[in-house]
């Protein structure tokens, strides 16, 4: 089954205590749509401008992803520049330039509107709403928020929850989401605004699932050299819907299997700037990462 | 098999999103002993004042916890006051009395001096070293430590480390510790510096393992109404040391167990102020939690 991501594509310039690259391919459609192609078609929608050449497009049909919903408009891609400290889990943005990105109304063509699974990543909830008024009945619909919308545009947040079955966040926007000082309750409450699953990402300390009546957790692959952490939220949907793309599935256990290839994904995201480390990597790759992830979360029950 | 751990009995002001306590029974060894015994014997050795009454004796003895190696002083026993914020994980100390702690010198009763398994709490690394002198090889030492040793007192913990094999701490103290900035780098720093294993704990998200060729995380025990997190690393230590002694292994299977039930015994730690879910707690709720932690846990292979 196929996937559509509705986002952003951007040039990110970013610095972390590794090193630095410089107008690098970002973006949070483009880093959802690299790591889900592994697993499943990904038809992305998303706004460039004149600066995004046939090179940048070779990159995502490398990787057989759609790009026919990508529009081009006159004036300038998207531009985001951040810095990470020693601590790569501080981040500081040094600026952010809508451009083209401004202009940004998504219209699927018609044969996008019957996708199976949409994924809304973080863009303005009014636009993650138009999408959801143009597609027809998929069988899954996932969403990433900010802080910035939950702030700025609550109600807007509210609606477009009304329409989502997984919210991907993190703990700090689900408690402000909710409302509520513990992440626990702020969940079960987030639970009643629509989604029938919570995904809390919480970096390098892994990953937590909250449904009706499950809850489980996975911890991150842990990585001696992460590079840049840019896109591994993204990158962490895009292999978690993957999965369940691929597996045309959506109960329990295949949810939580798609959290363990979420992290996989991630992880694979940190090792390199930009979208890097997925040029080079191989299914093999990713399926011996997942049996060792494997042997990092068992054990035998000492009950 | 017994454990022996040496530590702090303290009185504890604890404020809370979820109320207050006064004057309550607290402290490293107190918490530890306590979440231990429902696993093996304990023998606490430790220094309390006058105010440390019977019926505070009588908390421990009902747990069958060995009180021959507490020391009574004249003059007040340690006390500890502290807020925790509207988010539970961010404390701040009012006051500290160390009090008959200051004089505490532990010297181990001859027959304590063969324990099998040795937890040292989080005291100053001197004395953490004057016990390590005093034991004849103990098949496990384990200790805890915390920012304000290591940097006020680095060689000592150096040194201490030396004849550690498992050290218990967070995040922070890790990178402090190895003066190194990621995590995992830093873990196998601290692996060179003498323990066969690390525990870094990470409150609400977990635990994680690492040795020289096992890495094992597993999330906490989330709780709906979390009442005071005093304490509950030292309670984890107790169920971690607990399972050990009790399974008399040492293997990584058994680790890992332990971790399971080091983290479950915080959980029930932090359900109530003081000692207090303890004193009602039950073996079948424990293994009850077990079983909820492995579903918690447990996926198929999705590779």
């Amino acid at each position: 089954m196929s996937i559509l991501v509705v986002g952003s594509v951007a040039f990110d310039t970013v610095q972390t205590p590794a090193g630095r690259a410089d107008r690098v391919l970002g973006g949070s459609a483009s880093y959802f749509s690299v790591a889900a192609s592994f697993f499943a078609p990904v038809h992305l929608v998303a706004v460039v401008g004149k600066d995004f050449t046939e090179e940048h497009a070779r990159l995502f049909r490398d990787r057989d992803i759609d790009l026919s919903g990508l529009s081009h408009l006159p004036g300038e891609t998207f531009r985001w520049s951040g810095v990470y400290g020693d601590d790569i889990n501080q981040r500081t943005t040094l600026s952010t330039e809508l451009n083209v990105f401004q202009e940004f109304k998504p219209v699927l063509p018609e044969r996008l509107r019957k996708s199976d699974f949409l994924f809304l990543a973080n863009i303005d909830p009014d636009l993650q709403r138009s999408v959801l008024q143009q597609v027809k009945r998929p069988r899954l619909v996932a969403c990433d928020t900010m802080n910035f919308w939950i702030e700025g545009k609550r109600a807007s947040v509210l609606e477009m929850l009304k329409g989502v079955d997984v919210l991907l966040i993190n703990d700090q926007e689900a408690r402000e989401l909710a409302l509520e000082a513990n992440t626990v309750r702020a969940a079960r409450k987030i639970l009643g605004f629509g989604p029938s699953s919570l995904i809390i990402k919480r970096g390098e300390y892994g990953a937590a699932l909250y449904g009706s009546h499950a809850h489980f957790a996975v911890p991150a692959y842990p990585l001696l050299d992460p590079v840049d952490p840019t896109g591994a939220g993204d990158a962490f949907a895009g292999g978690f819907m993957g999965h369940l793309a691929r597996s045309a599935a959506l109960d329990d256990a295949t949810i939580r299997q798609a959290l363990v290839v979420g992290s996989v994904m991630a992880s694979f995201c940190v090792e390199d700037f930009s979208l890097r480390r997925f040029q080079s990597l191989r299914p093999e790759q990713i399926r011996t990462r997942i049996k060792e992830f494997g042997r990092m979360t068992q054990y035998a029950d000492p009950a």
